[in-house]
């Protein structure tokens, strides 16, 4: 993961990853001539929500069993694998719905921009305490 | 969502989001003065894993329920709001383990670089098909 | 959770609990009286499905990460709360649509009975196996 | 779902179907002589926690998919499918950790009998008010 191996990417490192990558999904789609037989993104969007949804689901559960076990002496890389894995299932439901994670990232600068990024978060906190759940 | 309404954005909508973002629950923690008393971020890093990831958790649930309902006519910008939600939990688990979004988008990128971007995902499955399982 | 301390329950101690909780979250219900503001079980179902359908994903969440625990040396007691709090709010679900833990005990029982409590799980991943997901 | 088509459960529909599921799954143990090549539950068990974590976390999401398909139409017995492959997959966690189910209803018959079903619910989400998340 250090810059050393991915020269290329040193000027760049995290910008238009998500975008390219959403393009890569994007081009899986059965009327842009994604093969379910031979992608696996084309074989998820071609089943349709039940089968990424869940996957999103798994995934999840995967990232907080890597948190976990990194609690107890495991590795890094096999959380960040695992959020890898979970964002990139989330893309793939984005784009079914023909949404990007531009979207996704918007709305956090908007949350961020508007009037900090932990207004949302703590305003549902606080609306949670006041139901009393 | 528009870029009308974030005029300084246009040029990079997507670019330094996460890191920004990252930056912001970097300084929540409790050695750089975050306090849990007034920060969302600070009071989630102050519980621990079980607190962050339970969320993880929960945020995942909500992105398949608003995916579900945006099968039913709702609303894409529900789906949208949730996914940020994961997202941003997952980056708070991610700092608590002095890791960053940008080791998650490196390795996307390594996935996409090194062998085509669902290589990792489908030898994941045929090896799932040749357990069985 | 000796049977010393449930005296009355060692004849049966599975027996009719699911029944008997089951008839206690019915009871729960607006239309046979059940006050939002004094029972946590009809705040949920008066909130309806998006609420008590998150707690679903958040103990199952919390299953998971008692389970991680437990294979760190941690307590089993935490499990099993957590599976009772898994199961607890499955009901509540179930109760919202009119069902009961009755139809998933018969269900595992239909499996069981009619061609082995493995068959469905074995057809299904054999499928998964078939469609190469 | 009928009684009729399970004549012999109609005295004890619920009673031992969770001891004896219990049973069935204790079989599987690889002490036991568990075959992960012939049984679906022993070969979850040799697979370990990840394996069976991940599919708690799985039908968790196929749970929730299943209730909002409820709320849009859907089939109820889908739910209780669904359900059903939750607490078995519970019990197969419970299992690998030497727990039963009769251990997860004594939690609850212990919460119902001592003082109320509600009370941890409830002092939990007081807890949750109390602490502001």
């Amino acid at each position: 993961m250090s810059s050393q191996e991915h020269p290329k990417l040193s000027a760049t490192p995290s910008s238009d990853t998500l975008a390219r990558l959403a393009g890569v999904i994007e081009s899986r789609k059965a009327t842009l001539g994604g093969d379910p037989e031979s992608s696996y993104v084309a074989r998820l969007l071609h089943k349709g929500p039940e089968a990424f949804l869940k996957k999103v689901g798994e995934e999840a559960t995967e990232v907080v069993m890597a948190a976990k076990d990194l609690d107890h002496g495991g590795d890094p890389a096999k959380l960040v694998n695992e959020v890898a894995d979970l964002w990139f299932h989330c893309m793939i439901a984005l784009a079914h719905y023909d949404l990007k994670p531009a979207d996704v990232l918007a709305e956090l600068e908007r949350r961020e921009g508007t009037s900090g990024i932990e207004e949302k978060a703590l305003r549902k906190a606080l609306k949670r305490e006041g139901e009393g759940l």
